[in-house]
């Protein structure tokens, strides 16, 4: 890679987090100008600058040194700017003693900008008001994505930003838009935006503060989980709980259809068979979970619909805000849990997970070769959108799943050697964060956190958080030697 | 399908199979000639020489028809052969009295074919002789495979064989040896008779009786799992122990191998790249089981290599013999077990499993994608035996991947629906039948048994038997209604 011109991208990339710190701070500062938290974001700004002017000083870039950005330098400077953004975002919650040690600090960052929402903090309404924003903010920035944010924001990238672009959304929606990266990137944003703000004044409808309404806005969107409540969203009544099911389900979406939404192109959604299939999948679970639940509890009507569509919303779209303590709930129910764990949201869209495109992909595959089997001479294509799709696309999707389940399945093992803790425990923390959702089974379940987990356990699951957020490939550039040579 | 053909094809090899029983019939009628289970198996074999005559008068094939038989036709009839064979085959459990009904009899036929060794006989040394040496039987008739055997028997097959036999070992190696199906279909018996002759005598030098030496030998050359004794291989010492570590670890390698090292070229195993990994994966997990099992019991010696390396080679190569209750080991080696029931034996083996060489490519194409992604427009191979793997083969892994842990995941799912169970008991269940293992964590652990499963689940759980034995296809197109077509 050329380590100059790494290094210095990934201090402007920085000094974006850097500023956007100005938010929280403003809320501490109004809250109380004195406290430690106020101190703690002013260090934290002063140090990214001084860093950045340092960077800037001693190894400067011209534009054409600009241009040379390959995809190695591209993939190099996402990985290792999320985990320079974690590394910088934790030092408020350290310095403010919010968290009692760095490694929880770059933990909760690291799940606050993957939008995992996996916590260590257990009393989260004891914590003052600028840390929670700067807490949930760092969902919203890393659920849009800070490099997508970088191209939107900053100039001097030039043509290189199609190489940042492209590894921090490997998807198959990114490929298009080449020619017009800036502006999808400021489109994107703009859509963002929009939503966000349609949530934020619709939660105060409900009655939420300003101040709930945005942090529950962040969370959601972003797909999340970070609450301002130690109950989650248990903690309000019907409305909000509807109105954050709605704004998940947006946030699990392809932005790109929102987009054409917005533009009044409304058969944006029903054309996209991948939008199809994700709701396809709502709309089965539901009623699935809702008459499960019934069967156990008795009870029906509004409510018990309600905590079943919240909770396949929930956690489908890998946003993890919860309603009930699905932990209690019957086997099936949490198998089926898991399994949408591991699906996610659609690709485009903040959500985690393998992504349904690429689940789907791979189950026609599978379709595929079943039939394949009865003619083999056969040639037969897998089809989305009712267009073929190369089989070199088919092979991406399948390795895809290949590799996340291996790393699923190496998180597991490791997570059973640094914690004595259960099997059902451990691999539902590795898929949990594998897949940037939060809450798991067992003593990670939906009323429990990730305090208890040992150091070594919470830089595993961080680098699980990092991988599965950024799809895989950069981070895991970052641990082959080649990725570090000239 | 032609369906006449394939209903006279499937009687032939029905016809193997009641031919068979007449092993069983002399130990039934030397311990007790005019006991049920004599009876029991002479009115199965009656039935099944009625029924192979019935279909042979009025369902006649002639060699030209013969001559017809395509890949869908194959694929049913090992399909379907390996269904009815379960069906017969259970005829004398079931008769005799000595499981309480049919579907625990269709569990333990399925479960003996498949080689998986799952059981639902709580009392086993209460069977009679003849009852034990059928279960054990089905096991050495299933291994190596019934369809090789009836190439190598039956010659009215014809040119049909080879779409029977690539049915039955879909697996890299089938493919070379088309042109001599039968002399290889031969001799793949001949080294597996070799070799099980071999550990019978081994096993009678340590003193073990005639009877069980060969119920043993079946259980291990099948990589099959069912013993004679309520406590497994925990019932005999260490040099039956060590004798049947020996032989679990070549039934679980490819039998090409053994033919070529029996022919003087013992070379063979280390040229082969399969074979290479799976010992490796056996080195590096017995030394790091031995340590573990060491630092948590305290005693170090014989006793727990030899434990460590049972346990080891017995879950890799799918046989299920225990030794030691594995339920009660750290979760971290249950995770690994777990991961090693996916993994299997090698091709061209009798073990089951996804297969070390499939893994292999999967996980090779996992990396490569992780290099391209570096060097987006470099070509890349992944290279098998330092050859090159076309993207084809490379994609079937991939997809035989997927449709296994789909597979796996649809076992569980409806595991927790059927029997009222914990999320690991349903899992473990749902690998260990896939994988055609017999024991595997919680309520069907190496001490338990599966005669407390609902009959649902008894079904399904014969169901994943199936379709992991035969490599997923042959079963998996019986579902497609294009399979049942003319």
């Amino acid at each position: 890679m050329h380590k100059k011109l790494v290094l210095n991208v990934v201090s402007r990339i920085l000094l974006v987090v850097c500023l956007s710190m100005v938010l929280p701070l403003g809320w501490a500062f109004v809250e109380d100008y004195s406290s430690t938290e106020t101190r703690a974001f002013l260090v934290a700004m002063l140090g990214g600058f001084v860093f950045t002017f340092l960077v800037r000083k001693f190894f400067p870039v011209s534009m054409d040194e600009m241009e040379e950005l390959n995809a190695k330098d591209g993939l190099a400077i996402v990985g290792l700017s999320w985990i320079f953004i974690s590394v910088f975002g934790a030092v408020p919650f350290f310095l403010s003693g919010a968290v009692p040690s760095y490694t929880d600090a770059f933990f909760e960052t690291a799940s606050g900008f993957t939008t995992t929402g996996a916590t260590v903090i257990t009393r989260i309404e004891a914590l003052p008001r600028g840390i929670l924003f700067w807490r949930s903010l760092t969902h919203w920035l890393g659920g849009m994505g800070i490099i997508v944010l970088s191209v939107a924001l900053l100039p001097a990238l030039g043509r290189g930003a199609y190489q940042l672009y492209r590894a921090e959304a490997p998807g198959p929606t990114a490929e298009r838009v080449r020619p017009k990266m800036k502006e999808t990137a400021k489109t994107l944003w703009m859509v963002y935006f929009i939503l966000s703000f349609a949530e934020t004044v619709l939660l105060m409808a409900g009655g939420m503060p300003l101040f709930d309404a945005m942090c529950h806005t962040f969370g959601t969107m972003a797909t999340g989980g970070f609450s301002t409540k130690n109950a989650s969203i248990a903690a309000y009544g019907p409305y909000i709980q509807w109105v954050i099911i709605g704004f998940m389900l947006m946030a699990g979406a392809n932005f790109q259809l929102h987009y054409q939404a917005l533009r009044g192109q409304v058969r944006s959604y029903t054309r996209s068979e991948e939008f199809r299939t994700y709701l396809l999948l709502i709309l089965t679970c539901v009623p699935v979970f809702t008459a499960i639940l019934y069967l156990t509890s008795g009870s029906l009507g509004e409510e018990v619909l309600r905590t079943a569509a919240f909770q396949v919303v929930s956690i489908l779209t890998t946003t993890g805000y919860t309603t009930a303590d699905f932990n209690l709930w019957p086997a099936f129910l949490k198998v089926v849990l898991v399994i949408l764990m591991f699906i996610g949201g659609c690709a485009g869209s903040t959500g985690g997970g393998m992504k349904v495109i690429r689940v789907w992909v791979a189950l026609k595959s599978g379709y595929r070769s079943v039939r394949q089997a009865l003619l083999p001479n056969a040639v037969m294509h897998v089809k989305i959108d009712a267009k073929p799709v190369s089989d070199s696309y088919v092979l991406m999707a399948t390795t895809y799943f290949l590799i996340y389940v291996s790393l699923f399945g190496l998180g597991t093992v490791f997570m059973t050697l640094s914690e004595s803790t259960d099997l059902v425990t451990a691999f539902a923390a590795s898929v949990a964060c594998l897949s940037n959702i939060g809450p798991g089974l067992g003593e990670v379940g939906a009323v429990e956190n990730y305090a208890w987990i040992s150091i070594p356990g919470k830089w595993l699951l961080s680098f699980l958080m990092l991988a599965g957020r950024l799809e895989l490939y950069s981070i895991l550039v970052l641990l082959l030697p080649s990725t570090w040579r000239k």
